[in-house]
C-alpha cells in the first residue's frame, strides 16, 4: 500500500537487511526500522514491532533467511537460530511454518532459503489480493461496512484480509464508508484501521464498540467483515474479543456478517472452536490507555477507578451458524463447507 | 452509602447550603463541595458536577428551594431563578418535575419550598432503597452480575438503581460478584461503578465492553441488570449506548436482562421507543481520554488516529421483547404491563 504516494509493505528484506513498519509507534509516527542481523528481527516480532498473523509469518521467514546469510550452513548456528526464532511469540502458526520452511529450503543452499522467504511473504500480499478481490464482489456501491479489530494491510505483508475487499472495491469505483470499531482495550480499530482507512481517504469513522448493534438496528450497516486468528475444522471462528458480541448483533438484525482470511489460517486438526485456548492478557490493558498529549508527548494515564481490577479476555470464538462465509484467496466458503 | 466509614448521600441540603460530591473528580478524589446560592447550584448541574437522572433532579429542587431563601417570595426573582435552574440541562424529566413542585410549594411559604425540596430528595433515596429489595429477590446466592455503566448511588440520590439490588443482596448475606463493562466512551463503569464496588468492598472485575457475550456464552453471568434514561409506555427502554447489543446477547445465551429504574421514569406520554430522541455528543469523547499518568498529574491524551474522526451516539433504544422484567419500588413489571 501507498504511504506518502511511496509504496511499502509492513515488513521487506533487501539484501541481507529486514525491513519493518514500527508498529508501536503507529498510529502517531510512521517509522520504518533495519534489522541487520536474525537477532534483531527475534526482538522486533517479541517486541511487537510488527505485529498479524501474516506480517510476523513472513519476519520469521525473513529472520530465518538472515541467519543462512550470517553462518552459512553451519548447523549447529542454524538450530540455534531457529529455536531463538520460534521463540519469539508462542501463539502464530504461521511464525512456525515460515520458520520450517526456510529451514528446509537452507539445507539446498543459503540463496534457496532467501528465496522461500521472499516466496513466503510474497504468497501472503498475493492471497490478501485475492481475498480483496473475491470479497468485492460481497460491497455493492454505497455500502456501509463495519469491521473490528484490524486485518489490514499493517496485520499482513500488505493489502490485508477484512479491508483487503474494501480497498479493492474502491479500486472498482464502488463509493464506500467504514464504520471502525475502536476495539478495546488495545484499540486496533481506532488506531491501526483508522490510520489504515484515512492514509487511503477512505471514509470512516471510529465508533465505540457500544454502537455496532444499535447502527445494525436502524439498517445503517450492509455488512460486516472481520478477520480471524483460527478457524476450527467445523467453521468455528476464534477472533479478536467482541466479534462473537458483533456477530449475534449481525444475525439478529439480518447483517451479513463475513470472515476473512487465507485458508492457510483454517486448522483442520482443530474440529470445533470450544477447543481453541484463549489467551488471558494483562490487565493492564485494560486499565491504562497511552498516547500522545496536547503537547505530543506520549502519555500512559490511568483510565479506571484506583485500586479497581480488570478481567482481559483476548479472543472469543464465534459458532459457524452465525457466519454468513468465509472470505479467501480461494472464494468465499460457507462455514459448513470446511468438513 | 459510606464513603471512608461516612454516610454521604450524593446531593444533600442544610439550613441555606447545598452540598454535593463532586463527580468530575472520581474516581480519583472524592471532594464534597458546598453551593451558597442557586447560581452556585445550578453551575454545578450545567458542569456535571452532579449527573444522572435522580441526583440532577433533586439537587434542581434544592437549587430552587435556595432561590426561595435568598428573595422570599418575590415573585420576579423567584421566576428568574426558575428559568436558570430549567436552562441547566434540557433533557433531565425529573429536573422540571422537581423545579415545578418546589416552585408551588413555595406560594405556601418559604419553609414548605424547603421542605418539598428535601422530600422530594428524600422519595429518591426511598425509591432506590426499594428497588434494591425488589431486585434483590433475582439475585441467588454466588451470582454473576453483569451491569453496563453507572446507575448505582452516585446517579441518584443514594443506593442507585442496577447496583441497589447488588447491595441489597450482600446485606443479606449472599456472595455477588459483579462484572462492569467499562462502558466506552465516557467510561462511567470503569470510573464511577468500579468506584462504587470498590469503596463498598464488592468482588467485582472491569471488562471491555466487547467480553460481554463471551461471559454469556461461557455461562459465567447469571443476571444483567442495567438502568434506564427513559422508559416508553409500550416497554422500549432507552439507555446508555451498547444496552442494546448486550440485551441481544442475553437472550440469545439465556440471560436474564433487566432494567432497574423508578417508575417516574416511565414516560406514558411517550408510546414507542422509536420516538426516542437520541442524543449525538461530541465526539471528542471517543478520540480523547483523561486521567492521571503516573505522578499522578491528570492528562489528556489522543487514543485514535491523528485526523480520524468518530461517531458518538450515546444512548440506544432496547425493544421491550428482550427485557425480562423491570425493577421498580412497586415491584417487578412485565414490559408488556405497562399499557
Amino acid at each position: 500500500m501507498k504511504v506518502g504516494g511511496k509504496d511499502f509493505r509492513t515488513v521487506w528484506m533487501e539484501g541481507s537487511r529486514v525491513f519493518m513498519i514500527e508498529q508501536n509507534l503507529l498510529p502517531f509516527i510512521f517509522k520504518v526500522i533495519e534489522l541487520k542481523s536474525y537477532l534483531d528481527t527475534c526482538y522486533a516480532i517479541k517486541t511487537m514491532i510488527t505485529r498479524g498473523a501474516g506480517a510476523i509469518g513472513a519476519s520469521a521467514g525473513f529472520a530465518m533467511a538472515q541467519a543462512y546469510l550470517q553462518y552459512g550452513q553451519d548447523e549447529k548456528e542454524i538450530l540455534k537460530a531457529k529455536q531463538s526464532i520460534k521463540s519469539t511469540r508462542p501463539t502464530a502458526r504461521n511464525l512456525f511454518y515460515a520458520v520450517d520452511e526456510v529451514y528446509k529450503a537452507g539445507k539446498t543452499s543459503v540463496e534457496a532459503a532467501v528465496k522461500r522467504a521472499l516466496e513466503i511473504a510474497d504468497k501472503d500480499a498475493a492471497d490478501s489480493r485475492e481475498i480483496g478481490k473475491v470479497g468485492s464482489e460481497l460491497i455493492k456501491d454505497g455500502y456501509n461496512v463495519v469491521t473490528h479489530c484490524n486485518a489490514g494491510w499493517l496485520a499482513f505483508v500488505d493489502y490485508g484480509t477484512a479491508l483487503s475487499p474494501v480497498y479493492t472495491a474502491r479500486e472498482q469505483g464502488k463509493k464506500v464508508f467504514v464504520y471502525v470499531n475502536e476495539t478495546r482495550p488495545r484499540s486496533q480499530g481506532a488506531r491501526l484501521t483508522a490510520w489504515e482507512l484515512h492514509n487511503e481517504a477512505i471514509d470512516f469513522r471510529i465508533i465505540p464498540d457500544n454502537a455496532t448493534a444499535s447502527l445494525m438496528a436502524q439498517g445503517k450497516i450492509d455488512i460486516m467483515i472481520v478477520g480471524a486468528d483460527r478457524v476450527a475444522a467445523n467453521g468455528d471462528v476464534a477472533n479478536k474479543i467482541g466479534t462473537l458480541e458483533k456477530a449475534v448483533a449481525a444475525r439478529e438484525f439480518g447483517v451479513p456478517f463475513y470472515v476473512a482470511a487465507p485458508t492457510s489460517t483454517i486448522d483442520f486438526e482443530c474440529c470445533s472452536g470450544d477447543l481453541i485456548n484463549i489467551e488471558e492478557r494483562d490487565e493492564e490493558e485494560v486499565l491504562y490507555q497511552e498516547g500522545p498529549d496536547e503537547e505530543g508527548v506520549m502519555r500512559k494515564i490511568r483510565v479506571a477507578a484506583p485500586g479497581a481490577r480488570a478481567l482481559n479476555i483476548a479472543f472469543d470464538v464465534t459458532p459457524a451458524k452465525y457466519i454468513s462465509g468465509i472470505i479467501t484467496e480461494k472464494g468465499i466458503l460457507k462455514p459448513s463447507d470446511l468438513s
